[in-house]
């Protein structure tokens, strides 16, 4: 009866899963700011950040901020995302 | 009885988090095109973007597109990005 | 009944989702390298990329590894994230 039980409960995580799976989503949003900074909202992750004037260079601080690393940055974008009900 | 019930609630919860965890991952595709504009697949979201000739400055339009907006963009580059099944 | 039973199976299963999503969380690592490849750890997927020198052409190979495509790469980072118990 063990696999029994096992392959019952295995398959009842999967639809449970599934059913899940389908009223959650990845929710993402832009931030945007002048300068070098900007911050994600609360409940957000930047999963990405674009900066002004062509710079590539860039990293994220206190897994909540998009810092572009070029000289003289006019502005600094920030792709924010999480996971939410649909 | 109470505070019994939400106990037992709260870790009914998490093992069932953690079993729909073991099922569900973030899965994501890369989506190319010519010029400045590419749309990440239904379903997909973009987390960020790469733009040809070395451009750092894209934004994202209607939560599905990345635009790279330096001048003469030879290509654009997505990362597309959901939550899916295992 | 067919109706009740559907409406019942899906607001108990969005009760789920709600309790589940209480639980999990996008979590999301930097990794950095010298050079034009970093790898983000098993179980994280890249959802960018940020290269040295101002470029911002980049590409991600075997769903893994961060490349910066600019010539003399002198460092590269990607942002790793996935889907995490709180």
């Amino acid at each position: 009866q063990k696999c029994a039980l096992d392959g019952l409960m295995s398959s009842l995580t999967k639809s449970v899963a599934s059913a899940v799976l389908e009223k959650v989503t990845l929710s993402c949003i832009d931030a945007t700011a002048k300068g070098s900074l900007v911050d994600c909202p609360a409940g957000y992750k930047p999963t990405g950040c674009s900066c002004g004037n062509a710079c590539g260079s860039w990293d994220i601080r206190n897994d909540q901020t998009c810092h572009c690393q070029c000289a003289n940055q006019d502005w600094t974008a920030a792709r924010c995302c999480k996971i939410a009900l649909k």
